[in-house]
C-alpha cells in the first residue's frame, strides 16, 4: 500500500542527491532502488556519489537512469559504526560529505543516504545548519496506522535523546508540515506521548509542553488531541506524535521488533501442517496485501526535519523495494519546498508570539 | 502457549487474595475467572473481596470454587480514574485495600486486582511497605518473545517515570529473581534498554547503571548483555529487560497496540473473498496457534516487585481467561516466597558493598 493523498501539486523536474556508499548491501541496490523510483516518476533526475569506478557500470545497466543521472565521484566512505563526531571531523571526501554538499550547494534539493545515522545527522547539521527559530532537529518516521492514509508520522526517532517543551512545540510545527507535505492532511491532529491522560503522570516539562502545544494549534493550523500512549500510535485517534527522540527511537524500534516476531510467527503457523500449507497457498493474495501494508520497507526513510535542506535517512538494510520508497518520498519533500514551509511555519509562530525560546517564559506562568 | 520452565517444587496449599471489584467487566468475569484458576491447580485457595451479597451468589455457582473461596464484605470500590493519592486517603473500607491488607496480615500470600493501577501501586507501597534496600518498586511485565519459554520480563513498565542508575540496577536484581522463579531460568540474561550500543549514545544515567549492573553480575547470578534496543525486547538476545517506567510503559503499550493492529488487518485479510475465508477455515488450526501465542491475555499481569508481598495487576479489560493466566502467574510467585527471595538477593550485594544507595558513590568514581 502506497501513502495516499500526497500532494503532488508542486511537481517538476527535482534532482536527488544520493549516497551510494552507505547501506548494508552496497551499492547494487542502491542503483537498482534509483532505477526503480525513476521509472515511477519522470520527474526525478538524480546525483550520485561514490566510488566513480564501482557506480558508472552500475549505473549503466539501468535503463530507467539513462540520461538522468550524474555519478560525482568520493572515494571515502562513512563506516556504520563511525562515532558522529569522528566522522564530522575527517568525513570531507566521502559520499555521504558529498551528497550533502550537492543540496548545500543546490544543485539537489534532497538527499537520501543509508548511512550510519548518527554521522548523517552531525554532518547535515554542520553543512545544511538549522532553520532560523529551530533548536533541535528531529527525525521523523511514517508508522502503519488505522488511518485512511495507512500511515502515522512520529517524530523525534532518534535525533537527539533530549527534548525539552520548546522543542516538543518545535517538533509539532515540523510534524505539522510533514503531515501537510507527506500525507497530504490540511490539518493534521497532533498528539503528545505520554504513559497516561491523568493528569498526575508524565514529567514536568510533558505539561509545559501540553500547554504550550495546545496555545499555538490555531495559529499553526493543526487540531491537538492531547496526550496519547503509546498503543495510540498505530491508531486512527492521532495523525502526528511527539516525542523526544530517546522515547521515539525506543517505540519505533518496538513496534518493528514486534511486527517481526508476529511475521516469523505466521509464517512458521502456515508451515505446521500440510493442510496449512495448503491454506496459505489460497489465501496467497491476501498474506501478500497484508504483508505489504506492513512492510516496513514501505515505511522506508526517516526525513530529517528542520535544517535548510532536505534529508531523508533509509535503513542501512533497505533493499531495492525499500531504497525506492525513501526516493519516493523524498522526491515528494522535494518537490514542495519543504524547509521552506516548515521555516514559514516556525516564523509565523514566532511573530504571534507563540514560539521562539525569547518568550518561552510566558509559558512557565499560567496553565 | 503457557509458560514453559516454571519453577513448581514449592507447591502447597496457596491463598490468593482477590479484588474482586475492579475490572471494566465487573466480578462475574473475575469470579469465572478464579473458577478456571481453581480447575487447574488444587493447591489454590481464594479471599475474595468486594460487596459480598453480589459474589455470594457469583461464587455459589462455580463448583470448582467450592469449599475453597471465603468471601470478604467491602463495600467501597476503587474507580478506574480515580487519582492515587485520593484513593489512597479514602480507600479504606474498599475491595482493593482490603485484598491488600489480607496479604499485610499473612491471611493470603499474593493479591491480585484487575483496578486502576496508580491506586493500587499507591496502596501497595503504603500498606505492604518497601522491601529494605529497594528505593523505588517496579512493575514487570511479560512479553512475547522468541526465547525457549516464549516470553520475556520487562521492568519498570510503569510504577515510577523516574528511575536512576541505583534503580535500574534494583530493576536487575528484583528481574533476576522473578525470570528465576516466574521463567525456571537460573542464571538470566539482563540488558539494559537504550537507543544504540555505541558508547556516546544514551543519557548519563544509563552508562552509570551499565556500570553498575555489570559490577553485579557475578554476584547476582546473572549475565549482563550490555545495552539492548527496542527491538530486542521480543528477541532471544536476552531474558529480562531493564529500564525506567516512562520508557518501558510506551515500549509495552506500543508492541500491544502494535500486535492489535496486525491482528486486525490479518482477520480483515483472510474476510476479503470467498477464497481467502475458505482458506482461513483449512488454516484455523494453526492460525488459534498463531493467536494463542501472541495473545494478550495469557501474559496479563503484572507484577509489582520490591514490596513486602507480592501484587498483581490484572489488565482492566481482562476476560475470565485473562482473569485465570494472572491468577496462575499469582500462585507460582506465591508458592515460591517471592518476596523473601528478592530481599534475600539485594541483602547478598549489599553485604559484598556492591549495593545499597549508602555505596553508590563508589561507582560515581570510576568507569
Amino acid at each position: 500500500m502506497t501513502r495516499q493523498g500526497s500532494v503532488r501539486a508542486e511537481s517538476g523536474p527535482i534532482t536527488i542527491s544520493v549516497d551510494a556508499m552507505g547501506g548494508d548491501r552496497g551499492p547494487g541496490a542502491i542503483i537498482a532502488g534509483m532505477g526503480r523510483a525513476a521509472r515511477d516518476n519522470p520527474d526525478i533526475h538524480f546525483l550520485v556519489h561514490g566510488a566513480a569506478a564501482k557506480l558508472e557500470p552500475l549505473v549503466a545497466k539501468r535503463r530507467d537512469l539513462s540520461g538522468r543521472c550524474k555519478v560525482r565521484d568520493a572515494e571515502g566512505v562513512v563506516t556504520m559504526d563511525a562515532k558522529p563526531s569522528h566522522a564530522m571531523r575527517n568525513g570531507k571526501g566521502t559520499s555521504m560529505w558529498s551528497a550533502i554538499e550537492a543540496v548545500r550547494d543546490g544543485e539537489a534539493q534532497v538527499c537520501v543516504s543509508c548511512g550510519n545515522t548518527g554521522a548523517l545527522m552531525a554532518m547535515s547539521m554542520v553543512r545544511l545548519r538549522k532553520i532560523p527559530g529551530i533548536n533541535r532537529p528531529a527525525i521523523a518516521c511514517l508508522w502503519p496506522s488505522r488511518n485512511s492514509g495507512g500511515f502515522n508520522v512520529m517524530l523525534d526517532v532518534g535525533a537527539d535523546i533530549r527534548a525539552d517543551a520548546e522543542d516538543l512545540l518545535q517538533y509539532a510545527l515540523m510534524g505539522t508540515s510533514y503531515a501537510r507535505v507527506g500525507l497530504g492532511l490540511p490539518r493534521p491532529r497532533i498528539g503528545l506521548l505520554n504513559v497516561g491522560t491523568e493528569e498526575h503522570k508524565g514529567r514536568a516539562e510533558l505539561k509545559l509542553a501540553h500547554d504550550m502545544i495546545a496555545a499555538a494549534s490555531e495559529t499553526a493550523q493543526f487540531d491537538f488531541v492531547g496526550y496519547v500512549e503509546g498503543g495510540d500510535i498505530p491508531s486512527n485517534r492521532v495523525d502526528v506524535i511527539i516525542t523526544d527522540g530517546f522515547t521515539g527511537n525506543v517505540a519505533l524500534k518496538t513496534g518493528e521488533g514486534t511486527a517481526k516476531l508476529i511475521r516469523e510467527l505466521l509464517r512458521e503457523a502456515f508451515n505446521h501442517t500440510i493442510l496449512s500449507r495448503f491454506a496459505a497457498l489460497l489465501a496467497i493474495t491476501s498474506l501478500r496485501r497484508l504483508a505489504k501494508r506492513i512492510d516496513p520497507r514501505q515505511v522506508n526513510g526517516g526525513v530529517f526535519l528542520g535544517l535548510n535542506g532536505t534529508v531523508v535517512k533509509s535503513h542501512g538494510s533497505a533493499d531495492a523495494t525499500g531504497i525506492a520508497a525513501a526516493i519516493k518520498l523524498a522526491a515528494e519533500l522535494g518537490q514542495a519546498d519543504f524547509p521552506e514551509r516548515i521555516a514559514a511555519r516556525v516564523a509565523s509562530l514566532s511573530d504571534t508570539g507563540q514560539g521562539g525560546r525569547t518568550s518561552g517564559q510566558v509559558y512557565g506562568t499560567h496553565k
